[in-house]
């Protein structure tokens, strides 16, 4: 067969493997050695024995000291001996589901099996049609959920922005209802206040249709910033834990410290100040339900020493959270890492080296639970719809990355590459080629592989405009029906959902009835 | 002292640094494992015993002949026994440098010491001032070298692009030349004629003084693709090949090939093919010149199977070539591989990501020469101006991950941690903070890491249109003095030099004189 017809035909068949199974296994790139390793854990131990967490009067302090740490009331110190966080991993769970809930996209967050999902919550959003940056509102969260749920390189959705069209009381319930409207992936987001845990797991468990069926297949947990650095509980989100904890919801243990502001400027120190805090946290955690599904959510960043400013998209903060990946595996415990993260205020050339970059460090090291990894700018304050179209291409070469290459007699070729030399000398007709193309290779959807002549023809767009134009084109159609007519009364019945019925469905369907 | 007289004291000192040395050592990524090289390796040598290159009728065949290899006349094929290969391994080079002439920059291409430059030729370029594509002339090799010379990320020179204003006869010499009088970092090029080799050894050696000198410190090499895929010695080249070798020019073997159409869809049938190329030209190398300084050229590129076009910027890409990196590593070779390519057509956020995310990987698996890592655009057809300074802060971040994470007592920072959390709190004003600020961190010069106000206030640039302006900036201010005056009279009297010196200094200068 003729070289042109293979590529008519091929041409024909159209290619769309645009995504790889969420949950291939990382690893490749080790950090640290396993002496590094070891010398940080311990490191952090000496860290909770000596320097202890600062801890107010309080449940969580009482539960510690019952359990064995000394607590010096002067000056709110706990400090928590090596056997107590040994005992805690010892009862932690090393096989955290967190689930979704069609079943396609449950994470098994074992190993070093990689996933890759968004971040949060951002203040701003550049508007999709005037491309200006604006406050976020909850159709936001709606709509982006809603790209999510068709971005097959994106395995979970965690509540991207803040809906600043909502007051802080009904802001929880109102988000979750949001996200779990507009995708079937897993959603995780936070709870503001105590209280909230309650109204939200009821949500859940309506959606669900008993505690029963919530319980063994929770497809919501919270991120809870429970860790102010260096070392503090946080009072009122320790409680939310506590609750959370308590209710049998999934929690991510958030500790952000920035080094060089609230950790030390030393990478490594940073490391041991944050598997200390998220040791501290674990500790509590086990204390309250020996092995409740649990993140260490220890997300180090990083400082312009120059300014101050945060920065979001360097190799420093990859290094740190490829690091953090690596510790929590020798733990056998799932990771809560960022990467993809960018300092750009918009989808520009910066915005893409920062995110491949740092995706492709943090994903190699087998991260487990990697977010930030879509849509996001400005070191972490803005995000884009163009950039989750954007990062879904790059998430998806990650993962290819994450993949691999593996060595067998087949992959080898030797017989392959004696019949091209000794045939016709060229790989495109052989059997191999074809038999491949779908499993070797990758295809992005947006990202532009054209000549130049045909790029020209189709208008010359750069990849921010054709993925502005694919969000369009998937925000105008995707309206899953995820949670039922039925259920959604109830939960209108129930809370004060504020997202109106008529939002999710196309413009102008209501008006084409008859 | 308060946090904002902090903040001024380190902005008053204007942190610059840019950049890291050259040949700091990876590996932290290892794609294959030590079973998997091995595995290659064998399948590499049964390859070249049992299927064999096709070698015409010439001296490269009679010399291999002679050393024990057996011919097929009737399809001119050359099988080479693994013991030849052997032989080869043990008398190569494993101690390559390329040298700077000013010495700053010298490559010392052991282990996995890392070391990125640009690479070509590219037959098309972005006007920097219309932004548009057009044809590269000599000027742009000038250019283009006076941008590498002062970017401290890109370490050598491969020359960039095709000259389309010079003639096959006069291209040769006037592109090292342009090179070597553009930057004082090492230049490699190529060599369309065997006879041309000649003379740019002569060029080269009226510039170090004595053939001695130059001898003793060549900093110029030869890149000379003498294999054409699969497994086909190329008749010209391998003469140009032999008669570099036997001036003592160090060169790179460069084999391309693309997988699915001239080596095997299967990666790894890719990687077995191109080792096995190598081997073949390092076996013939060292029967011309046991020792001489050689580059194991393998690049394995990429099809986009749909359609048949080569593909740059791809996960499949950087597997090869961070593979590729792991096998010459095996042998204690030099590797010259790729990363930093892209598909897109300009410097937008498909390009940065596909830059970023095939650099990280190359970069972090230890690879000695990885060219392509600037300027390049459109898989490998276009270079543009601003691309060069935005790839340089891309190489920084790169190898800043390289660098990598040291663990000792000091950066532990036990006492560090301890202090901050018993004081007060904050990490900013510790002394550990402002003596790490210029050693553990690298600060891009051109990426954006300002607040969104800051960033509007200076125009709202893009990253692109920062690193156009820088560009510019560049290259109305700077055009060294490499060629001494004298010297270059010498070079323009014995060659015909087509770069005007009057064009080698700023616009304007010669009519301001009296």
């Amino acid at each position: 067969m003729s070289r042109e017809r293979h590529r008519k035909r091929r041409s024909a068949q159209q290619a769309r493997v645009h995504a790889l199974p969420p949950g291939l296994s990382g690893g490749q790139y080790r950090p640290l050695s396993d002496d590094d390793v070891q010398r940080i854990h311990e490191a952090a131990l000496i860290v909770l024995e000596r320097t202890g967490v600062r801890i107010v009067e309080s449940e969580c302090r009482h539960i510690l000291e019952q359990a064995g740490a000394r607590v010096d009331r002067a000056h709110d110190r706990v400090y928590i001996p090596r056997q107590m966080v040994e005992a805690a991993l010892k009862t932690a769970n090393r096989d955290v589901v967190l689930y979704s809930r069609d079943g396609r996209f449950d994470l098994h967050l074992r190993g070093t099996r990689v996933h890759l999902g968004t971040g949060g919550a951002a203040i701003k959003i550049l508007d999709l049609e005037t491309g200006y940056v604006r406050e976020p509102t909850l159709r936001d969260v709606y709509d982006i959920g809603r790209l999510v749920d068709t971005l097959d390189n994106i395995h979970f959705y965690l509540r991207a922005v803040v809906a600043r069209d909502v007051g802080k009381e009904d802001i929880d319930v109102n988000t979750f209802y949001a996200c779990l409207s507009s995708t079937g992936k897993h959603v995780m987001g936070g709870c503001y206040f105590p209280e909230k845990v309650a109204e939200i797991k009821k949500m859940a468990v309506i959606i669900a249709g008993s505690e029963e069926a919530f319980l063994a297949r929770p497809f919501l947990s919270f991120n809870l910033c429970w860790m102010v650095s260096p070392l503090r509980f946080a009072p009122e989100t320790t409680e939310t834990l506590t609750a959370a904890v308590r209710a049998g919801i999934p929690v991510s243990l958030v500790s952000a410290p920035q080094s060089g502001a609230t950790s030390p400027a030393s990478l490594v120190g940073t490391l041991v100040q944050v598997i200390a805090e998220e040791l501290s946290g674990l500790t509590y955690v086990q204390l309250l339900r020996p092995g409740h599904p649990t993140l260490l959510g220890g997300m180090p960043l990083v400082s312009d020493l120059r300014t101050g400013n945060m920065v979001g998209g360097c190799a420093e903060l990859a290094l740190m959270n490829a690091a953090s990946a690596q510790m929590t595996q020798f733990y056998g415990l799932p990771v809560y890492s960022s990467s993809a993260l960018t300092d750009s205020k918009l989808p520009d050339v910066q915005a893409g080296f920062e995110k491949g970059l740092t995706t492709a460090a943090v994903a190699l090291a087998g991260a487990q639970y990697n977010h930030h990894s879509a849509g996001m700018l400005e070191s972490m304050l803005t995000v884009a719809y163009e950039q989750y179209v954007i990062d879904d291409d790059i998430n998806a070469q990650a993962m290819r990355l994450v993949k691999g290459l593996e060595v067998n007699d087949a992959t080898l070729s030797l017989d392959v590459i004696h019949e091209v030399c000794m045939g016709e000398g060229h790989y495109l007709a052989h059997p191999q080629t074809l038999a491949l193309m779908e499993s070797e290779y990758i295809y992005p959807h947006t990202a532009d592989r054209a000549t130049r002549q045909d790029w020209e023809a189709a208008g010359a767009l750069d990849m921010r405009e054709r993925a502005r134009r694919r969000a369009r084109a998937i925000l105008a159609e995707h309206y899953p029906t995820l949670i039922p007519e039925e259920t959604d009364a109830a939960l209108r019945a129930e809370f004060n959902i504020l997202l109106p019925r008529e939002a999710m469905q196309p413009a102008g369907r209501m008006v084409s009835r008859p």
